[in-house]
């Protein structure tokens, strides 16, 4: 099986231990997070190493996905996913067996689909991205690098949002919304 | 394998050929459009005639189904299933294999049910109806003919919506909600 | 195969008619109602007995759920798992065969998990809960006794609910929101 190494060890990485157990394609080797934090462990995987180590790993690791979650600012998860790919990691992107990503959509290098959640025909995903639990990519949206689309988010057909965006939990964007750079979407909100 | 024509090439219809290829019940024969569109593709299927042509069509293929969204008026998908029926095609009902429909839920002819939707208990749909992608029909519920459930809403027990309804993306109706006849519910509301 | 007892007739109680048969673990023996519907039917399943004959029936039976809903208040739902808890019954908790319970999500007795609905990893949830048809609980949540996660809510990571709360219809919390003892969240709620 295809080891892999997991950066960053908080909530969201237990959600991203999950879904990688489940679809069962990749073993997971460890977790890479701060140096005072080695030795510990997330659902029973262990702290290993510290973000400074990505290079030394990557000579022994092949493939490694970013597991911190991304509210606030896209820029941790985005300075992360470089120094990983600068280190020589492959990051593939992973699908939970129970979400649907139709053979129509493409998804980017490190991407996570997560449980129950859709990627409609004709749509394509970025780098890097969250596509949280529940959340639906309609027919024909654009999603580019570095977004987080939240928990049961709805982006509906034909839309564009441009990188580093968040789209915040149960919000809802209408046909062909355009969402520029880094834009951060309340939950709850309706995008017109 | 049954062999069926789908009447409308927009956006909507590509998640349509993306639900029946998955289900793999049907063989899609080709698109039914404009007629300056005849010969352009859609997902690799073909616009093969014009919405005149469906008599004609209709004595060489048996099935069809209307594939174009609906969100202003659900005027034209009515015209298309009237001549559709007219001119002797079967409308089936299609519903995703990762959609679930209860045993104990009716759907009429030529109601679509999306990918990842619910359709549960004693619930009942009539013709010509979309259940989008992620709409959840719950116990009881009786939606009538030419309904437009949209992505992500959420129709509680035992609600009636009456003929010609569009239930925009991600709205809620509470339980036992009356919708009146052609109503037109925006994204995100909530109905009482 | 094991049989087990439905302690209520009502809408509700066909959701879970439905979700016990496609999972196929328990064979439905009866319902238990008021005295005056004994021998009226649901979804096929006769009402046997009423609440004043639960301990007559754990003589012959082991199992029973709770299949009553709860919108106003947790009190009938608590009598009647209190009743049946003293009666002699097992509870057992019941999984919809296309909800998603991570293997690192714990739940209690007579807790029910409806038709496409999602339990993340390191989620805790009590007993005799509803998590109702496409409700997602992310991770780290932790849902105490008695309460009533409604269709479609989204409850966010690491929240603490009380016991006795009904969380509404397409509400939404956020991380880490903290909802007291036997709280009413209405439908489309957002809370922070």
């Amino acid at each position: 099986m295809k080891e892999i190494i997991l950066i960053g060890g908080g909530g969201h990485c237990k959600s991203v231990i999950d879904v990688i157990e489940h679809d069962g394609s990749f073993k997971i080797i460890g977790i890479v997070d701060k140096s005072n934090l080695i030795g510990t462990k997330v659902l029973g995987h262990e702290i290993i190493a510290s973000d400074n180590d990505l290079s030394k790993l990557a000579k022994k690791h092949k493939y490694a996905i970013v597991s911190i979650g991304q509210i606030e600012s896209p820029i941790l998860r985005i300075q992360l996913y470089d120094t990983a790919i600068k280190a020589g990691f492959i990051l593939p992107s992973i699908i939970s067996p129970n979400a649907y990503v139709s053979k129509y959509a493409k998804l980017g290098s490190g991407t996570i689909i997560m449980n129950h959640a859709v990627v409609n025909a004709n749509a394509s995903i970025g780098d890097n991205c969250i596509v949280n639990t529940k959340a639906l990519i309609e027919h024909d949206c654009s999603i580019s690098n570095h977004c987080h689309i939240s928990t049961n988010a709805t982006i509906n057909g034909g839309a564009t949002i441009e990188s580093g965006c968040f789209i915040g939990s149960n919000s809802t964007t209408k046909e062909l919304a355009k969402i520029t750079k880094n834009s951060f979407i309340k939950a709850g909100s309706l995008v017109v």
